[in-house]
């Protein structure tokens, strides 16, 4: 998407055919672009979460995998590179995939290929990722153009929770995609942003993107969401998705699941834009099944941000002694999912309608 | 209640009969207590919220009151003291409600027994504070009873929001004090302490009266909540309020109703502890009659916390140029509230309960 009117992904060749980067470490105070020039490179920028999100884990993945190919293109150094990026980011499906599916095809060639074949592959994965996320836009557009038409000049509140953005693709984003649709299609659209604590991806990221992009929004504690549903000031919610099940139960940043429930009684239409790839036919009940990460307690009691000198500082917000909680994700069972946005359309989240639009990905799993 | 042992109120007269307040701007982070010597002190600790929570801001101004009765016992004197101190926090009920209440004692008496007719008064008025709270915590007492009577041996967990803790009374708060009662009962307890963004009074204030009364606690993030009452992990939550309805709607910090829904879906008990000056009868619809304050956007993107060189610290947690909604309280339907904690009892969240309970309260205010 656009940052200043210019436009970017999240990871491109610069003309010299340089692998670029943002390195979101630095957001939301400075847009750093980095090079990635070795395979070490590739290494950090992932571990040390220079690059996050899922999609765009996977896409640095397979131009780390190219990178690599320049330096050592043998079957042996293949493997090295497999065990090395793997291990960066060890739990994330998309960085396996995208290691697997450049094993894949350039075991098929020869040593002295691999180089250009692997970089051919990595631009595809990335042409791919854009795709299934403009897909996902065009369909959730077709939601918000319905929502427009019954209140004719005036705009369509959304609401969104985490980031689901294109920072953490390669372009569009899962759950802002119907957003940038909209507001490229001149639907006048406003978007609450849930900062998302404890790690405030939405203060971060999503405020960011649509700051930079030029989309009307307001960020918003995570607690403030409900009266907005409230008071009539939200038209949709609009979530991404770390994990979904056969039946519709939707595994995201903890906190989704409060915005569902309010979102259900109020009688606001409550998205998960996701692609497919994130279905999990293999589970059925979320909540009894997804085991949930807790991670460290200063997450909760410590904050970042930008001090008064303009240098990014962690400041603690409880007191010494206190423990904290720290469950990461949470899941929203599918009776308060209004649908699922994927690629191939708008989902119902139930077993037999996703069963329905996507036998292949289903039998696929259950083989 | 106890800092580290020592038994404490939020104002008292020491030994030399100064009145002494905790100056709660430096919690979590410092206990810093200070002498209130002249109606000065006192407009200063108001007004800048040296003390804060809505009783303890009553109490306060009473002690302003007597301490103003030493400068000056005149009738312009009192009259000046009056609108000296209402100014401080003008939307304050208690403290409109305290300094009327010394006016009216002060006028019936001849000026050179003011001072100690007002210190007499003020010091009652803390007394009836405590004595309300306690009454509270004794009725939810009995609540939490019968819940670890269903579990024996097991740890009673609750979740609260914001503070409602001694640190906003004079003694034992209103949501805590049933947890303190239970606590000095034996029962096992444990708090889920809402960090309550954006302003952090769990993680500041509720997490420090916990850690230094010696109640197990965890700090969570407000988008917690849910997810644990999923899981089990809350057999109740009680919260304060700012002002209920005829018919027991609450209006409570913002993020109460997304605890209220999540309690409700998954059957978990959800109390308001209130003293009962704070039903408002002349309103029955409280998401319709109530109108929610909206604070500074700054609320939302700066947070406040110890800096690595232990000095209090502001950071700015989003990009520059995005804009911030804050709305400060939000008002959770009677529907979903399992009982309302007063002085007087456990009463239902309606109509005909409360005007039973309270004839009195309610015949006074819509006199």
């Amino acid at each position: 998407m656009k940052i200043d009117g210019t436009p970017y992904r999240t990871i491109w060749q610069d003309a010299r055919g340089i692998v670029q980067v943002i390195d979101q470490r630095w957001l939301p105070h400075e847009l750093r672009i980095v090079d990635l020039q070795s395979r070490a490179d590739f290494v950090v920028a992932i571990r040390d979460m220079w690059v996050r999100g899922a999609p765009l884990i996977g896409a640095a993945a397979a131009w780390g995998v190219a990178v690599a190919m320049q330096e050592d293109p043998s079957d042996a150094g293949l493997t090295e590179t497999w065990e090395v990026l793997h291990e960066t980011r060890p739990t994330a499906i998309n960085l396996r995939w995208a290691l697997d599916e450049m094993v894949r095809v350039l075991r098929a060639v020869p040593p002295e290929l691999r180089a250009a074949v692997a970089a051919k592959r990595a631009a595809e994965i990335c042409d791919e990722d854009v795709e299934i996320n403009r897909q996902i836009g065009l369909h959730g557009l077709e939601i918000i153009k319905a929502i427009a038409a019954k209140k004719p000049g005036k705009t369509v509140n959304i609401l969104t929770h985490c980031n689901a953005g294109w920072l953490a693709t390669v372009d569009w984003g899962t759950a802002t995609s119907p957003i940038y649709h909209a507001h490229e299609a001149g639907i006048p659209v406003h978007v609450f942003v849930d900062e998302t604590r404890p790690r405030n991806q939405g203060a971060q990221l999503t405020a960011w993107e649509m700051n930079h992009h030029g989309i009307s929004h307001a960020l918003v504690v995570d607690n403030a969401g409900g009266h907005l549903m409230q008071h009539g000031e939200v038209d949709m919610v609009i979530v991404g998705t770390d994990r979904t099940t056969a039946r519709g139960d939707v595994c995201n940043k903890i906190g989704t699941y409060l915005k569902a429930l309010a979102a259900k009684a109020n009688g606001v239409p409550f998205y998960v834009a996701l692609p497919s790839p994130t279905i999990d036919f293999r589970v059925q009940d979320g909540v009894k099944e997804i085991p949930i990460e807790e991670r460290n307690q200063e997450e909760v009691t410590l904050v970042q941000g930008r001090g008064k000198d303009g240098t990014i500082q962690l400041v603690q917000i409880s007191p010494d002694g206190t423990p904290a909680r720290n469950p990461a994700f949470d899941v929203t069972p599918c009776e308060l999912v209004t649908g699922l946005l994927t690629e191939r359309g708008l989902c119902p989240a139930n077993e037999a309608a996703m069963a329905a639009m996507f036998p292949d990905l289903k039998a696929a799993m259950l083989r």
